[in-house]
């Protein structure tokens, strides 16, 4: 333990509670607040400006575990650890964590680069449950216009599960660019649309590739929709005019990756149908 | 307009308001409330038991619609619909639906049946976003267990934008004699299992099947994992322990989706690439 937080009107709970609302703080100060033992003790120690742990949670086998652990933490009242938290039912541990930055330029150039290219997504559990299907994917980047919901808004932190300290991503000034910046260094981009003439596993993502994918309610700009190089589309039955943004950005990043696996698109598997083989 | 609610304290507001909170109000009416205009026209009209329509709705081009439309409708004052509401934001119209039953042994004798077996979803966003996938990839019905999320809560209802009306699905007393179920119909389980030795892309999902998802946290019980045919996992990278529930399911539905459209399923791909044929 090094110091021990009474009052809820400490100004260090107050910092917490406020980076936790607002993101033009986090950005002032680059850094975020994470929840939760699993999120606290996944984050780069390095990146670990403070823990914050609460009277209930140490006394409940978390002092002995931080203390196993060897990591520093402040203690606070139960009653302080309330203004801190943004959840409902808090574990009582949670920690600063120093944002990293990545550089746009380097996201291009991994060999064979599986990117997703994120317009104006605004709903945080989306982009969350995005960067964490990606993670598993193997997804080498993520980049974002600067519309799009902030990514270390509490939820979206939650909803990646920790895939938030693993997977690069950057937030891109002006996103239209990004096709042709991917173009240049041989990475093919594929806009999700409705409008698609080829559907989504027709289309080979074995080399670099970059998925593009809109806003919840109005998809992609047409501005970026024109920039892509291709546009396909999920197939689908019934009424269903749209997958919500995070199922249709997983069902292109694991046909990537079952691709990928493979060693085969899904060109190939057609030609076998039809006996051209 | 047949009548005005002006005070936020009638009776059918009040009824509305339950409705919106109350799993067992909805069960013991046998309704559920649908809110904004594209749920609430997309209700089939016979199912369809009182529209409410805010004044401020209305003034916008709401009465204009709705008299075009022909659907009778009755009048709140823009005070008693935000105590109707469940929407921070809400539309101005919304109605009360009569709940429709299927049959659970209808959905067995589909042909090539495609399946969702759901243990315990607890996340409303979960099961609304897997209901409208499941639509989307052509899925014949969804069964669940008993402890999974009311699926009339307005919070599911809003995420399966409008599948709701059209995917089959009921409740099993007892989830875990399902498989069996399937298993006489010559419907193949497959649970999706963090265990599973196979991929799931090397199975065969062209005839009927049907996937087991589970709890969020908790994944598939064992109970449940012991009853299905066969256990199979999505391949991860990084550190990821496991995907978003939603997420999972599409990427089998998809999966299942794909091969039906193709006519193939993934083991062939790979016999052609060791040259088996």
């Amino acid at each position: 333990m090094l110091v021990r937080i009474e009052s809820q009107k400490s100004g260090q709970v107050r910092r917490v509670a406020a980076l936790q609302k607002k993101s033009r703080l986090r950005r002032e100060e680059g850094c975020f607040v994470v929840e939760g033992i699993k999120m606290v003790l996944e984050a780069p120690a390095e990146r670990r400006e403070t823990v914050y742990a609460s009277d209930s949670f140490l006394r409940q086998g978390g002092e002995e575990q931080l203390g196993r652990l060897g990591i520093p933490y402040t203690e606070v009242s139960d009653q302080a650890f309330r203004a801190m938290t943004d959840t409902m039912t808090p574990q009582g541990i949670l920690a600063v964590v120093r944002a990293l930055s990545w550089n746009e330029s380097d996201l291009y150039k991994k060999e064979n680069a599986l990117l997703l290219i994120l317009e104006n997504l605004q709903d945080p559990g989306n982009l969350g449950t995005i960067i964490r299907a990606g993670e598993g994917a193997g997804v080498t980047g993520v980049i974002m216009s600067r519309d799009t919901v902030d990514i270390y808004n509490p939820k979206v932190i939650r909803s990646t599960m920790g895939s938030i300290y693993r997977v690069p991503f950057v937030t891109a000034e002006d996103l239209a660019e990004v096709p042709a910046r991917c173009r240049r260094h041989g990475i093919r981009s594929f806009a999700a649309h409705l409008q698609g003439t080829a559907d989504y596993d027709e289309k080979d993502y074995q080399q670099g590739c970059a998925f593009l994918i809109g806003n919840e309610a109005a998809g992609l700009s047409r501005t970026l929709a024109e920039a892509a190089d291709e546009l396909v589309k999920i197939p689908m039955k019934g009424a269903v005019e749209s997958l919500n943004a995070a199922v249709a950005a997983s069902v292109f990043m694991y046909e990537a990756a079952r691709q990928r696996r493979r060693g085969s698109a899904g060109k190939q598997q057609k030609q076998v149908k039809t006996g051209q083989i």
